[in-house]
């Protein structure tokens, strides 16, 4: 998927939410765990649920790798009947991979040529090579760690460099230079609220992908504030405040509230910067 | 697999080499693409060839995932297969996975209790709570990447602090509390020469998992000399240099030869050190 159809669909849905399916396999509604492929069967009833109010689904692997080999099945059929389905919308494999070139070759190819997602998070600590072979393909987009969510990103990311530049700033500048605002995307913490304001002098014009909004307590008013450019540029997740708001066999309706709710509130913040 | 353990087989067999599993199917012996499954058929050649002297086998993810959930069996029996038959040697998933400690939890689930590796390869951009999760089971092991082999390792892992502190020793330096040397190993790169001897003054008792001998050009010579501690406190890896040696019916006989090299130099380094 290209920029412009990205922007387009945020336009017509008049949402730019992000729904991160990470299907722990422990916290599904106990009527499913008979089903053959559980994982597949909640996925599938969320994204029915949701897709109205969605411009990107987010499955992080880590969800599915739990379950080994049958993980691995229940990713993949969602990622097809997310294609097959919802061709409009855009899928984000959450998997913050990162290797020396030869190797990020494998799994440029792992997901953009033999699963066809849309897209793949990557960790930026080894540098341009682990990124660049992700840049090879057409429609298909990197989304770099640059200031992430949660506690440990304190740790290393907010270090000063000799000239006061912080380390994500650095990754943000620096690596930005390795593709464009047409294939590259940056991951910032919707916890990490004025920071937007230094990562959009670096990077004005990029997609940023905001994770923490709900379950991590980040404000989306807050985001779109210092976040928002002309062009929207934001796609703020929310997963367990969606897909875990409910846990009996009226999960989905539920699900679809809570993301209708966002929607709602996406469009509100849309309509205030005349960007719909 | 503890400490003990691993010092005592090292001792035992006279090597500290890893052997890189780094299986990519599109560089496998001709003869073995009509196997139901090639990687794997191709693996347990390997293994069986080159266990006498090996200490550790490195299956690189990348390389299994590529191939969609046929590559995710090939993995799991590689695992299943060493633990089977040589259940002396530490099996490294070499993954670089890391996440906010929520789904990091999920991934040391996946590894040290579904497919019981001894230890997974970890990036530290996240920081703690990204790396902490895979601390909580005994006998198993994090390998944080500190200095890279690849040329990218120069964009970030180098940069200076206001200190003078440079992002890779800032790495060592904070995440050595978050475990011990009972439990934490360091990957840096065998083409970071002098480098050692900072990573040494930092950590000087943990193991250290040195890829980029071979194919990447580092020298085991000078990694002994400046990585080498009293308890041997490496493990070194080839990959590419040893499975695909030769592509010829006779693979798996070149691959022992080229392992049985690599131990005669390191029983060499071993004992000049009087190690063994």
């Amino acid at each position: 998927m290209n920029r412009q159809e990205l922007i387009s669909q945020i336009k017509e849905k008049r949402s730019f939410l992000c729904v991160g399916l990470d299907s722990d396999i422990k916290k599904l509604p106990a009527h499913l765990l008979g089903c053959e492929d559980p994982i597949f069967e909640f996925n599938k009833a969320i994204i029915d649920a949701t897709a109205p109010y969605t411009v990107a689904y987010k499955p992080n692997l880590a969800f599915y790798e739990a379950g080994g080999v049958k993980g691995w099945i229940s990713f993949e059929k969602t990622v097809n009947y997310i294609k097959e389905n919802y061709p409009e919308i855009f899928i984000i494999a959450d998997a913050k991979r990162g290797d020396i070139g030869n190797t990020s070759s494998l799994y440029a190819r792992s997901f953009f040529e033999e699963m066809k997602v849309d897209s793949i998070t990557v960790a930026p600590y080894m540098g341009e090579d682990s990124v660049k072979p992700f840049l090879a393909y057409e429609d298909s987009w990197v989304i770099v760690l640059a200031l992430t969510s949660n506690p440990g990103s304190h740790d290393f990311q907010l270090t000063k460099d000799e000239n006061g530049t912080m380390l994500f700033e650095k990754v943000l500048a620096t690596s930005k230079n390795w593709g464009s605002d047409e294939n590259m995307m940056y991951v910032v913490g919707a916890t990490q609220g004025k920071s937007f304001e230094n990562v959009r002098n670096i990077v004005p014009t990029h997609f940023l992908l905001v994770p923490g909004v709900g379950a991590q307590g980040g404000s989306l008013e807050e985001v779109c504030k210092y976040g928002m450019n002309d062009d929207c540029g934001l796609l703020v997740n929310a997963s367990r405040a969606i897909i875990f708001a409910d846990s009996s066999e009226n999960f989905a309706a539920v699900a679809a509230e809570k993301a209708h709710d966002y929607q709602q509130q996406m469009e509100n913040e849309l309509k205030q910067r005349n960007i719909i």
